[in-house]
C-alpha cells in the first residue's frame, strides 16, 4: 500500500537536505524515502500505522536543532516534520496554562506567554527554530533550568502516538496525578524512539518583573569556582549560574558588551529575578557573594544591556565553532563539588590529544560544555577531538555524572548508555524500548 | 530455601497487625507469612531474589500512613518495612543536597534541612511517621507543592532493587540527566508495584526567612473560587492556596485559630513566602486579592500562630473523620477552572446517595478530598458512600481529570484506572508493570 494513500497527498514531500540532518555536524546526513509533514494527529497515527505495518523506520524531527544527531535518519525510511502540526490548541493565560501541538516554536510559546504577562521558563538556544515536540524529545535545558528546571517540569500533559499507531494521552490540564505510572515522563526525553509526541499541555508562571544579571571575572578556575561555592552559600537562589573558562573567554570576550578586563580569565554570570524589589535584593547578594577576589563585577541593569549580555552567552558557541571550522562540545553534567575537576581535566584531556580545549556551561547544574576544536580539513585533529570526547564521557561517569546532560545520547553517544546505566539498568532501558517499540522501527539506532 | 538463610536472622519478625494495614480504614487487613526488615540495600535485593525464586507475593511499605491501602499486603507473602535502612548517607548543606536510605522518616529529612537553612519542600500530611521511601512510592503531594511541586521534583536519583533481585541507581546527585530513559520517574508514583526504592538523592532549596499566610472567608463557595481566580490573575505566586468548604468549616472551625466569623461559609488560605521583604510585598498582594467580598481576612504574622493555622489545617480530616466515624475522603485532581464544579457536585453527589458530604483541598492545584461521611455501624450507609466515591471518580474523569492527585490508586481504587487511560494507555500500563515485574509478585492488585 502507498504512503499517498494513508495520509494526505500534500504531506508528502520529497526529501531534503534539511530534512535529514541537524545540528550535531560531523558530515552525517541520513537517508530517507519520504518526508512526511502531518497536519493532524489522526495522520501521524495514520503514519504510524503504515510504518508499523510495512516494516518501514520512522525518524522524528522538531526544529532540527538538536546537537547530538537524534534527528537524523540514519536507518533511511520515512522522516516526519511537525511543522505543519503547529496550533496553539487552547491559551488560558488566568490559568497559567497552554496547549499547543508539536511543531509550535519554542520561540512562539515563550512569546506568547510573554503578551500575557506569564513566562515558559526553559530557555534552549535557537527558540525561534526549535519546536516545542523536540524539545520535550530531548527534555531540553538552558541557563535558566537552574532555577526553573527543564522542559519536562512544565509539561502537564501530553498526546502522542505510540506504536502500532495508538493516540494516547497522559496527563492533561492538571497540575498533579497520579494514578498510572508517569508514562508522561518516559515519553519526555526519549528522543522519538518510544512514540511521536503530537501535543502537549504546558504550565506556565507570572513572568518576573525584572532580571538582573550579575557578572563576576577572576584571575583564574579556581578564585571562579569558590565565587560559585559562596553564591551557593548565601541564601539566595539565583535564576542562572552560567561560567565561561579563559580559552572561551578568550575567543568570545572581544564581543563581550562591558569589556574584558586585564587578568580575567574566568566569567561567572548569575541572574537575579523576580518583583523588582526582590531581584534588587538578590542581585546585591549576589554582587557581595562574587565581588570577593574578582577581578571586576559587571551588574547591567538596562534592560537593552541584558538582553545585549544573554546574546552574547547565547552566541559563545559560535564564536568557538569560528575558531578552527570545528567543535566537538559536549554536555556531560557532574555533582556540583566536581565542578572545578572537570573544568581542569577538560584542558588535561585536550592537551593529552593535541587539541585546544575549553569548557563554559551551566555551572550551576553542573551541566558543563567541554568542548574540541579542530580544523574539519585536518582528519587527524577530528580524529584526536572526537577521541578526546570519549576520555571526556569517561571523566563524567567517574565523577559520579552523566554524559548527557541536556543534548540527549541522539546517534552521537551511541554506544556510551551500557557503561552509564550499568548492566541491570541498561537491560531494563532496553526492555522499556521493546515494550514500546517491538518492531525497532521508532528513530533506530538512537538512544542507545 | 528458607527465609532466613537470605537475610539476617533479626531482619525476620513475625507479622503483626501494624504491619498489615495502612491509613485506607474500611477495615481492610492483609495478611502476610513474614516481616522482614532489612537494614542494608543488598539484604533487599537478596529478599527480591528469594522471592522471585519461591514465587512469593512481596509488599514494601514505609511509614504506613498511605491512604489508599498501597502498601496493605493483600495478596499475602512477605512484607518488607525500611524501618531499620534509615541511615543518611550523606548531607552536603553547601550543594543543597542529601543521599538517605528510604526509612529515613519525612520529618527528618526536613528537620535536618531546616538546620542547615535548607528546606526539603514536600510536605505531606504524617510527616513524623512516613517514610522518604513511601513518598517517593507515592509521589506524595501536600498544601505547598503549589508552589514547590510534588516530591518527585525533589528527587534527583534512586537506588532501587527490581525483579528478580537487581540493584539498579537511576540518576545521582546529579541536577540534569538525560541520558538513558526517565526509569527514575517511572519509579516514583509506581507504589511499589515495579521495584523497591532503597534510597534516594534529594534536591534542597535555602529555606525561606518569613511564611505569611494570608486567609480569605467568604459567604459561599462562588465568592471564594472568584477570590482564586484573582489570586491567579495577581501576577504574585502564592506557596500555597488551599480551600476548604462550609461543611469542613462546621466540623473544624471551632478550633480554627482566629474564629470564624458569622456568614463565613468558605475558607481560602493562601501563603506567602521568601525574603522578609519578598513575603510582605506578596502577603499584601494576597490581601488585595482576596479582600474583594470576603466577610475577613486573617493575615497571622506571629510564627506561633502561623504554626497554629498550618496545625489547625493538618487537623482538618481528623475533625471531619471525627464526626460520623468514617469518612471517605478522595483526592482527585482536575483541571483549576473546574474548582467550582467539583465543589458544588461533590455536595450534589453526597444528597444523590444520602450521606453528608464536604470539600476541602489543594485549590491551586486543582486537587481536593472530595469526602463522604458515614457511621462505621451503618453498613448501608458505608456502602452509600462508596457508591458517592465511584460517582465521584466520574466525575473528575468527565471534567478532564483524574481519580488521584496524590495519593495512589492503591487498593482502594482498584479497576479505576482502565477508564482514566484509555484502552491503550492501560495496555502499555500494564507492559510496563510485565517489563519490571513478570511474575507479578510485587505488591500484587495494586496500581491497576
Amino acid at each position: 500500500m502507498d504512503l499517498r494513500s494513508v495520509v494526505a497527498p500534500e504531506s508528502v514531500v520529497e526529501p531534503q537536505g534539511r530534512y535529514l540532518a541537524d545540528l550535531m555536524g560531523r558530515g552525517v546526513q541520513g537517508t530517507a524515502e519520504a518526508v512526511v509533514l502531518p497536519s493532524s494527529t489522526e495522520e501521524v497515527a495514520a503514519l504510524v500505522r503504515w510504518c508499523y505495518e510495512n516494516d518501514v523506520p520512522l525518524t522524528a524531527r522538531g526544529g532540527g536543532t538538536g546537537l547530538a544527531g537524534g534527528a537524523i535518519p540514519v536507518g533511511g525510511g520515512v522522516v516526519v516534520g511537525f511543522e505543519r502540526l503547529n496550533k496553539v490548541r487552547q491559551f488560558d493565560p488566568l490559568l497559567w496554562r497552554m496547549h499547543v501541538e508539536a511543531g509550535v516554536t519554542t520561540g512562539d510559546v515563550q512569546r506568547l506567554a510573554r503578551e500575557s504577562g506569564l513566562r515558559f521558563p526553559p530557555d534552549p538556544g535557537a527558540a525561534e527554530l526549535s519546536q516545542i515536540g523536540g524539545n520535550i524529545a530531548c527534555n531540553a535545558g538552558g541557563p535558566h533550568a537552574f532555577k526553573y528546571g527543564v522542559t519536562g517540569h512544565w509539561v502537564t500533559g501530553i498526546e502522542a502516538v505510540i506504536p502500532p499507531g495508538e493516540i494516547v494521552r497522559v496527563g492533561g490540564p492538571v497540575r498533579k496525578d497520579v494514578a498510572g505510572y508517569d508514562l508522561k515522563s518516559l515519553l519526555i526525553g526519549s528522543e522519538g524512539t518510544l512514540g511521536l509526541v503530537t501535543a502537549a499541555w504546558l504550565r506556565l508562571v507570572p513572568a518576573p518583573e525584572l532580571e538582573l544579571p550579575v557578572v563576576g571575572l577572576y584571575r583564574d578556575a579556581e578564585a571562579g569556582v569558590s565565587a560559585i561555592e559562596r553564591v551557593l552559600g548565601s541564601g539566595v537562589v539565583p535564576a542562572a549560574i552560567e561560567y565561561l573558562d579563559e580559552t572561551t573567554l578568550r575567543f568570545s570576550g572581544d564581543a563581550y558588551p562591558f569589556g574584558i578586563p586585564e587578568g580575567a580569565a574566568f566569567m561567572i554570570i548569575t541572574e537575579a529575578d523576580g518583583s523588582a524589589s526582590e531581584a534588587r535584593r538578590v542581585a546585591a547578594e549576589l554582587q557581595e557573594a562574587l565581588a570577593e577576589d574578582a577581578v571586576a563585577v559587571h551588574a547591567p541593569e538596562d534592560p537593552a544591556d541584558v538582553a545585549e549580555l544573554w546574546r552574547w552567552r547565547a552566541g559563545a558557541a559560535f564564536a568557538i565553532l569560528a575558531q578552527r571550522g570545528g567543535a566537538y562540545s559536549e554536555d556531560i553534567a557532574v555533582p556540583l563539588d566536581r565542578l572545578r575537576d572537570v573544568a581542569r581535566e577538560t584542558l588535561e584531556i585536550g592537551a593529552r590529544h593535541d587539541v585546544v580545549a575549553l569548557s563554559f556551561g551551566h555551572a550551576g547544574d553542573g551541566n558543563i560544555h567541554s568542548t574540541f576544536l579542530f580544523s574539519p580539513e585536518d582528519l587527524d585533529e577530528e580524529q584526536r577531538a572526537d577521541d578526546a570526547c570519549r576520555e571526556l564521557f569517561e571523566l563524567a561517569l567517574s565523577l559520579g555524572g552523566t554524559i548527557s546532560g541536556e543534548h540527549g545520547i541522539g546517534w552521537l553517544k551511541r554506544g556510551q548508555l551500557e557503561h552509564q546505566l550499568g548492566a541491570a539498568g541498561y537491560d531494563l532501558h532496553n526492555r522499556i524500548k521493546q515494550t514500546f517499540d517491538p518492531k525497532n522501527l521508532l528513530n533506530p539506532g538512537k538512544k542507545r
